[in-house]
């Protein structure tokens, strides 16, 4: 048992995918194979030869963003553009730069104070992992057998297709095939994986589907093994539903905050949000008062430690952007952002949708990183995103604050965050016509509030008259004075 | 262009087929891993856990052998027992104890003024072979499909058994995908290869089928790259057959010396040799007028530096094991280790022959060594091959001097070796019977030589009366005068 580690609520992370985000010229290897321009569609397959080097070249544009935190999909040697096909857990794939790579990106990120999390696949490996690889080279008389999980012989890897395949793959597939984590070995191979590269100076993994790993013994070894060699080290894991099995504190972390994106898209965004077939994601209209139960309920399922810790997303690479989620519309975005950059738990942006790219699902919305081609770049939108992580750090009490809801109606919404210096009330319109908002005055600490947001706002707001006009699709901040109360 | 290496033509190879020479008990890895019991028949596939520190363990036997030189099977990672389908050229496979045991072995074998060349598999990789399991993932869309020589998609890799690969694999086979040498990157990798691990200290490389990349610019290339990171390192060809346009100077130092076995059989097991199927050998009975000739035209076919390089063997993990090939006659055995031991070119032992194993060809030969059962060690053989390999040593002539043939009859030959300062006359009589051989007096440039062989002889030669008697199925050795003549 122990706490999350202190830096993480006070954390913006962006999320990169690896192969899209930047590509650095960098790289040898790149001219020893043949790789896709960056830029083709995200449709076909292939890699476009981002890498770890592109990453470094752009912490200052990160920095000015205001991020602090990266979250890397899988680094490892992979035959898959998105790399949870692993190879080789002990080697960054050579098409990112290889070991070096990632000591240069960790050296670069660190002085800067930036941390690293990398995407951590310990359920399944691929048809190239060495054990499986000598599996399927020698069958079940293989010295690594019972690593996995066999059915019968010959093996079928790559087909016949009207065949399933005869062993475990994640999801039936025959391209991840799965671990036999009962297998002592592999527990020893598969935490020696994870606390090598805490070794190597990670700041902590991002778990892909640890549900698939029923076993809490293992989870918890895991974390104390990795809590050992860095008490810091942060664990968050897949979970896409309320994830309380976990995050009793002996497991994860946090989660990938999931169930909140869906309660907030459909607040943010109940006009205009477009369904996503997904088994965990509803995406279905919520009412001001719908979505302030739901929120209560998902932070406040946990201990205080924990609601700081989770990972707080619009999107990743398994779901469309964002924006295209909020059907298009920029003013449900900047709400959704500012609704992660005022509440507790670690906001997430994912590469890219700083700038309004507005893709559908995979593989679409794992496109390359539009450097090339600026000019469709929405720099609005992006200087937003610079000013509310901005809010955000420039105000503890918007991380570490308890949070309540003060008013929830059929589109408004009004929170408040506290500590015992500061106080902050959040609100949210999300009708297309401008509305008054009462905040209900008995419960005030203080006479008056200061606007912080939006930044051009100079509307304060007092207790003796605690009416404020909000514009229609807008969120506004007010802030205690910074005096002890 | 540039002489094999000095150190060559002093040296006894021993071949070690890593998997089956000896088990430590000292790599961690074995633990995690299901291994065949040691000793289990070679029928039976799987790995038996052979591995470096064995080796390492053994050197004082190999030493007190008069083995100056290792020739190791492959032993780079690879999901095949004899590990000629590699799937990562760079790291030694964790069953054999990894990089870390080749570094011990390297060392404690130099210490021991004892040198290790590894065997070179670049004519084709493994299914598990990173850029070729990217092609299998990836299919022709994959950065590294011009690695290989694709036809057509989808790959079939495991199958189904009635259709062919569809890209090239050694002799037709799935599981051995052929590099495309013309491809630039290729070639660096390759070189790269060999170049590493002679900077990391091994001796030289033997190369698997290297006739298949049929292009002397890359053999010329891999040469001149190796030789500039080490002069002395050996490069020796598995090639079968007469090796003219390779042993100009300007590819390889030496070739496995088939050509000579496959005479020398005939001669010394004329009426008791096996036959064995193999395009390039006979193994049919010969005359001691053939076998001279044929061991001429062999040796002398060459250069005298490449003679003195020619790797001089009588069997292989590829064949049958010496003493099946003859029948079972450890006479004819004695005979033909006493002609590697008399003649230009360094003799070569394959693991096991020493103690009188004697099984068939592949996979029979390839038997774990009986360190568990020394109550089946031929001891006598053992005796007889660690004097003639000190016979050897003790006599430069018989490792420098220039070959002739003194005499040749239906069942006996006398060669001579001869230098500035010495001179040995080398006798066989492979007839069931005793012997009277003259040797032609005129040709002596000695009135008398001493006996060395048998250890146990004290007839001297003289050339005022130059017949010896010689018991059948035996060889005797004569040595002039230790001072100039």
């Amino acid at each position: 048992m122990s706490t999350p580690p202190e830096w993480v609520q006070h954390a913006v992370f962006y999320q990169i995918f690896p192969d899209r985000f930047a590509r650095s010229g960098q790289v040898g290897v790149h001219d020893t194979v043949t790789l896709k321009p960056w830029g083709t569609p995200p449709e076909e397959q292939g890699f476009q030869g981002g890498d770890l080097y592109g990453i470094i070249q752009h912490l200052d544009y990160l920095q000015d963003l205001g991020v602090t935190a990266l979250y890397l999909n899988p680094i490892f040697a992979s035959a898959a553009n998105h790399r949870y096909h692993t190879y080789d857990y002990y080697t960054v794939d050579p098409l990112l730069g290889g070991n070096e790579a990632l000591q240069d990106l960790l050296g670069a990120a660190h002085r800067r104070d930036m941390r690293v999390v990398l995407d951590g696949v310990f359920n399944h490996a691929s048809r190239g992992f060495w054990p499986f690889h000598h599996v399927l080279e020698n069958g079940i008389d293989s010295p690594y057998a019972d690593w996995f999980h066999l059915h019968g012989e010959p093996l079928r890897p790559y087909g016949p297709e009207g065949e399933p395949a005869n062993y475990e793959g994640w999801a039936g597939l025959r391209g991840l095939p799965e671990f036999n984590t009962d297998h002592p070995p592999v527990r020893d191979f598969l935490f020696d994986v994870a606390t090598h590269w805490i070794e190597q100076g990670i700041d902590g993994w991002r778990l892909d589907v640890p549900g698939e790993i029923d076993d809490a013994d293992f989870w918890r070894t895991f974390r104390t093994k990795v809590k050992d060699v860095n008490p810091d080290a942060y664990l968050c894991g897949e979970i896409w539903t309320h994830a309380d099995r976990w995050l009793q504190g002996d497991q994860f972390d946090g989660v990938m905050n999931y169930p909140l994106t869906d309660s907030l898209f459909g607040f943010v965004a109940h006009d205009t949000i477009r369904g996503f077939a997904h088994q965990h994601f509803d995406f279905t209209p919520r009412t001001g008062t719908q979505f302030a139960e739901e929120v209560l309920d998902t932070l406040t399922r946990y201990p205080q430690a924990i609601q700081h810790a989770q990972l707080n997303l619009l999107d990743s690479h398994d779901t469309p952007r964002v924006l295209h989620t909020l059907g298009g519309s920029v003013e449900a975005l900047r709400m959704a952002v500012l609704f992660q950059m005022t509440m507790p738990g670690a906001p997430c942006i994912y590469y890219g949708d700083e700038i309004g790219l507005q893709s559908a699902g995979d593989p679409h919305c794992r496109e390359a990183f539009p450097w090339h081609n600026e000019s469709i770049w929405h720099t609005g939108l992006l200087a937003f995103y610079q000013q509310a992580t901005a809010l955000r750090h420039e105000h503890p009490v918007l991380r570490t604050g308890r949070v309540e809801v003060l008013s929830a109606t059929e589109r408004q919404v009004v929170f408040r965050r506290q500590t015992a210096e500061r106080e902050a009330l959040i609100a949210f319109n999300t009708a297309d016509n401008l509305a008054t908002l009462t905040v209900p005055a008995p419960a005030l600490n203080h006479a008056a509030y200061q606007p912080v947001w939006p930044p051009d706002r100079t509307a304060g707001l007092r207790a003796s008259d605690p009416s404020v006009q909000l514009p229609e699709r807008s969120a506004a901040v007010w802030m205690s004075p910074a005096s002890a109360s």
